[in-house]
């Protein structure tokens, strides 16, 4: 990755379209860029979210390496997902839990979709209620996507919804959310493990996932939201409202920061 | 117990106290007279909600009873926890689940309080998930219970109002719930297993329940069940509100029956 491309911006797209191959950023490129970026609002001493995700992977990488360069000093993370917390040990980052410390300095973390009030749809990879817990109670939540994450309207990028079920009668539960939605044209669908027909995928807290997709807009957020929690095999939905500080997007033409 | 004393009056108090001693009943025996009085709203060929506790295993048990006798047919039982599940098979009662049978005739359960509302607290038996699950989508929920679990509001009885939580950070959790409603002078303590000083309770769904005891009215039921299910960690809550459609008490002085 060319760091040297951080804050910079292309004259234009025309000029890029007809730039050497190696200035055009693959999507893991854009979701670095934008990782480092967020990094720069880590400070010594900061109790940290640490995000789950490939793009919060990226973030947690170039903590552990300014840790390592005495750059920075006195962080404490907090992991979102069992994955994070693997990745966070093998880069000698100090952990700890909600349990001990309550109250975080900063999160980072990836998101699946940014709606333009900066709400943000989480969850694709699974860890959502640890994030929506841990996130949820940060002085400030440094949100960091490339921009094809961008949407008008939740549901609008035509992928998934997360939403954490109990497993005991999930199909219910998946009929009562799509009955919920049905004006929206929603569908709900059980999540698989990856390459398997009918082997529901398990979150870190013994649950299953139920993904549900859109055809329209479902309109007040905070209103779906509770109506989902309102069903007792709920436990929680990938919808993060009203929580993210700040929205950090790279793109083909540069870095976009957004404060709230 | 005296089957003769259903629907029956006892003159007034004074006559009661001075009655000869096999007609003061124990707590357990009024139990028995609001399940059995419930059981008469059962009818052949119904998908029927089997509760969980003293009072719903006294239904159930009479439900066998009448299908042994052939007083009762083709009833199809969903149990609400698994040790209802037990105790409905050992009395060959046929069983099914809501993935099966999404719409309900009728269930039958007891509660740990009532208010003057017919808003329930459920939970103190652990099953308050599967219950508000199954009785949320009943035609309708017939509660039953000895007068003891009448209160002027929730929490008045000075017994808990159990939430289910996610293990993960759940002290971080219940002081969340602490602080939410710290007006109300809340105390939130984990359940733990009986006789044991920190085991935590498990629930069917593989979570901890967290108990809140309050010291005055927490006031309006549906604001603070919302808010308690915006906490990530919170999975459900033990008030039932506006589910039950009939309320059986069985006191010293007789059943009374209302409806909604």
């Amino acid at each position: 990755m060319a760091l040297a491309y951080l804050g910079s911006k292309k004259p234009n797209t025309t000029a890029a379209m007809s730039s050497p191959p190696e200035l055009i950023l693959t999507q893991d490129e854009l979701k670095k860029i934008a990782a480092y970026k967020a990094v720069e609002y880590v400070e010594s001493n900061m109790i940290l979210g640490l995000g789950t995700g490939s793009t919060a992977k990226h973030a947690i990488d170039r903590i552990g390496e300014l840790l390592r360069q005495g750059k920075l000093s006195n962080i404490i993370g907090i992991p979102t997902s069992t994955i994070t917390h693997e990745q966070a040990l093998s880069l000698n980052i100090p952990l700890s839990d909600l349990d001990t410390h309550p109250v975080l300095d900063l999160a980072i973390d990836g998101a699946d979709e940014v709606d333009p009030n900066m709400n943000l749809v989480k969850g694709r990879g699974g860890s959502l209620l640890r994030e929506k817990m841990i996130e949820g109670c940060c002085k400030k939540f440094v949100v960091i996507v490339d921009e094809s994450k961008l949407v008008d309207y939740v549901g609008a990028s035509g992928l998934a919804l997360p939403v954490e079920v109990v497993p005991f009668c999930w199909k219910f539960t998946a009929s009562k959310l799509q009955t919920l939605f049905k004006d929206a044209g929603c569908v709900a669908k059980l999540r698989v493990i990856s390459g398997s027909v009918d082997h529901p995928y398990v979150t870190d807290n013994g649950n299953y996932i139920i993904d549900l997709y859109f055809k329209k807009d479902i309109g007040d957020l905070k209103a779906a939201g509770d109506a989902m929690l309102r069903f007792a095999g709920v436990v929680e939905h990938g919808m993060f409202i009203d929580m993210a500080t700040t929205l950090i997007v790279a793109g083909e033409l540069g870095i976009t920061v957004r404060h709230k």
